[in-house]
């Protein structure tokens, strides 16, 4: 087997959860190249991983990764996966993170942005490349323009426009990446709830008879915040969106075009296509005038 | 009984849920003028109402209300209480109003702002004068400063200055008038949920395990939107918001002063003193930078 960056070794998946590790594992061993999973126990699917090379470690032991690790030489390092922010208590922490305590408590001071680019640093300090997952697996990016049947309306396209404004405006905040619009108006912002809690909460407003929208109307608007380091936590989607958004009475979903990935685009197609919704991949976000 | 402003005759109030409408009615009473309310079917609490002279009415029955405010010598009217926004199909629209019903489909289409600077136009061309309710009670206002035993710590201050800048951002995008931020992180905006299920989700998130922090942070911040009419849906708090507020285990509550309404300032103090939560009236919200 040819390795395309053997100076790099094998490449180190960090697995969370959901299925996006494994299209990530495969894209990269399509390419010719190793990979060995560093499955973090409590996320990452146990079935899923014995299919490949792999360790199951837990997210506060650095130390215990960083030795399998180089024993393993790798040198780059990916994180991709759902990991919902866990408490320092959950946290099964080893003495080689204890050294790093100071920083990951600075670290949980403050939004996903925050904790995120600390995590960067300390890897990065540790001697590795830090990866992001489109870099090794392009084909996870959601491509432009109209994905699958279905085609926003003029009304979707002004919805969209308006939740990108949004998108922008709040993006120096550290918020959400996705907000809901319907006929010229915000319906919700996501913040610490997730998207699918934020969709599920659209289909219960609607339900009591708290909001009053025709069926077919409104747009989930994703985007990755202005500025974000893009090797973490791209907006994701895939069909439990496109059912999640359905069940909210959504027109469509858009996403920034290679800004948001997803697990296979062709399932994301299909399921988009049967519940009757749109699915664009439109272009980046623009910094709000007069922001630093 | 004299009348302060015997030429504007009696106040017509017209009625939505809560409150409100009369701690409004009463604090126009003790200044001697007298007032007729117009109980919207649906929303006004019916025991109430039957205490003050009134009229029931529906919100679509734009005709009906004009006669008998005009019967009654009515020339200022004062919409208070919620109303939460209804379909078009559940308003029993009267002929009368049917000449309107364009402009009020036309208003449908864009945020509450929109919403309701139509409806104060239709009012104010039938030769109405629309006032605010707290022009003519100002004793709802939330006065400025510390209101109960409680005070904000200094990390709840930095939370309350990031709610701030947060909804500033937003003012323009008509959304909603309030966030949750905690520990230097936005947890929840508020959209077209409301401010009592935003704090539901908190509660939620906090008890499911998505959202870790100590008890006793964070703070609910609300203002009205930058040059909202005033007379129309100011911010409300009260023993409920406190009561919301304590279930999400926040710290305490932050509106800005003479920008929000509560019916009943003791009452307010009274339960924020027993929770241990603090409620504080700020300083306006200033325009973000760069905007038009």
């Amino acid at each position: 087997m040819s390795d395309v960056a053997p100076s790099n070794g094998p490449l180190a998946i960090v697995c969370g959860a959901g299925k996006f590790p494994f299209a990530v594992a495969d894209a990269v061993m399509r390419r010719s190249r190793r990979v060995v999973l560093f499955a973090l126990a409590g996320w990452a699917d146990a079935q899923e991983v014995a299919r490949y090379p792999h360790h199951w470690v837990r997210l506060a032991q650095v130390g215990h990764m960083h030795r399998l690790a180089q024993a393993d030489g790798c040198r780059e390092v990916v994180f991709i996966g759902a990991v919902t922010r866990p408490s320092i208590s959950q946290l099964r922490i080893d003495i080689f993170t204890l050294r790093l305590l100071p920083r990951i408590i600075a670290a949980y001071r403050g939004g996903d942005d925050h904790l995120l680019s600390h995590v960067a640093r300390i890897i990065e300090q540790l001697g590795y490349r830090l990866v992001g997952a489109h870099d090794v697996a392009p084909e996870i990016l959601v491509p432009e323009g109209r994905l699958g049947r279905h085609a926003p309306s003029t009304r979707d396209e002004a919805d969209i426009a308006l939740g990108q404004a949004l998108l922008s405006a709040i993006s120096r905040f550290d918020v959400g990446q996705a907000v809901v619009t319907a006929a010229n108006r915000v319906i919700a912002v996501e913040a610490a709830e997730g998207t699918d809690r934020m969709l599920a909460r659209i289909a219960e407003l609607r339900r009591d008879g708290r909001l009053h929208l025709p069926d077919k109307v409104g747009v989930l608007v994703k985007a990755p915040k202005v500025g974000q380091d893009r090797r973490f936590d791209l907006p994701s989607i895939g069909p439990g969106t496109v059912a999640a958004a359905a069940a909210a009475g959504l027109a469509g979903i858009a996403v920034e075009a290679k800004g948001a990935i997803t697990a296979d685009v062709q399932e994301l197609v299909r399921a988009a296509d049967a519940a009757g919704l749109f699915v664009v991949g439109i272009p980046p976000l623009q910094p709000t005038r007069g922001e630093p």
